[in-house]
């Protein structure tokens, strides 16, 4: 892995609280913040291209986030993304081609104690210098095939398909 | 000291995310819990009233947690609460007399990484067991008159007043 | 309360792990940054004067705190320590009189997730301008009188005496 | 992946603090609590079957690693290890041969805030259902051969060699 291109998109893994507000927004990734306290033996770069709960991602959103990844070079893609509609976006990149790309959230704000924010945001990266090209999601210790896979809302946990 | 009195009544302390709602809604009480894994060397009984964000108490709910708190033998009491109407609910307290009473809150929820929700309560058990009688509010590492702090809320912090 | 002098002198709350070195070893004072970032609303001042273990404190270290605290003018004054020997450490303060002087410490390092030093650092500050003149200690929860508390070693906790 | 194997040896990711005795000492596997709490979506069976700091690994303990791994049926195999010896030991299981195997630790004990711990666990879970059969370790969140990588100790990190 010679770089490793992060795109972020909002969710539930960058909300943070604000009191003067009563309440939660989508504020700025964490991801970038996370990899560099813990010292990773990579390089990286973000785009940090939306800032939105997954729910109100449109299909341009979508074509927004597949042109960013398309104009850059890197072979090897993480995007970190809300979770209602993390499914959606990774089938809409299939055509992309030629890369690694990997999607990951998280169900609890990385700010929160007990996140499974730094663990999902670990398996992504276990996962993207791992596998061949391709398009995945990772959620709750899984590598999913896009195809194959739904998030339960009931439960709030991501489950195999069929 | 001999026991203290814990009346719970919601407000950011006990903020929770459920991302099933893409939300944040008050949840259980969390002092008695943080007190019990601290492993604290007095005896405490927790009454959660109430599990409001502190804009939308009522008059009501400030007389029920003024009876309940009157309808108690104990001498030290701690009111977890909404920072927004906190200082309402300390001058509302006012004509209880006889009790040594501590409002104490976070401005970040408890379940946060770098919450100020332990280091308050701490505050407000330091304070409750060390006053004279009265009605007193323990927030910013202040411990403060009713009668003469507001919480500024653009700066998200409690200051005083005049 | 005017402004907090904090006298650091070292023990488990500042103590940090060295993957290099197998080993655990009293860092930097923590307390300074864990105010810091809790936006405490009145004004401080740090003199890191000992970094020990303090079960290695002697007689004259103990005399060289005194002597710390007596060339300032401050009022209120909080110590942070080791636990084995905060009770010793408190004693021979006695003599200095005309300030509130709160010495508290942690049982598990502030690094540590689930530590009581922001709650202890919380109930000292609680107590130091709620008290009058005098030396006390501030541990699990209680405001103890040195010469009625005791820290039993086996069940790592404070406790009265007699 | 049916199920995952993990083998705990001991190592920093397991280190806990004992005030009552001023020291650290390797305490019980964190990965087994962790992976429940994070609520992770296979299936999988802890062997605590040592605890040792990984300086004192002996060629006995890598052949009872070895031995107990080769016992079982389980296809993908995440072993947890002190760092200073891991990659010693990641070349005495090369002959294990029909798994993949990743070692992963933490160079800063799992209870403490900041820990690499959750998101090696990660890393490693992600990679061991990626990547054909083989030993790998997953480290500063890169998946290293462990012919081609050592442990910088005084920059307390993992890089290539040569």
């Amino acid at each position: 892995m010679q770089e490793l291109l992060i795109v972020t998109t909002g969710g539930t893994i960058d909300k943070v609280y604000f009191d003067d507000k009563s309440d939660f927004q989508v504020g700025a990734p964490q991801i970038g913040r996370i990899l560099e306290e813990l010292g990773v033996a990579f390089r990286f770069s973000v785009i940090p291209i939306l800032r939105k709960d997954s729910l109100h991602l449109t299909d341009d959103d979508r074509e927004l986030i597949r042109a960013t990844i398309a104009a850059q070079p890197a072979r090897h893609v993480l995007i970190t993304h809300g979770t209602d509609s993390m499914v959606d976006t990774a089938r809409a990149l299939a055509s992309i081609g030629d890369r690694t790309i990997v999607l990951t959230g998280a169900l609890n704000p990385a700010r929160f104690r007990g996140s499974d924010a730094e663990f999902n945001i670990g398996t992504a990266v276990g996962a993207v210098q791992s596998l061949p090209p391709g398009v995945y999601i990772a959620m709750n210790g899984r590598i999913w095939d896009p195809a194959a896979v739904r998030k339960n809302v009931v439960a709030n946990r991501f489950e195999a398909v069929g």
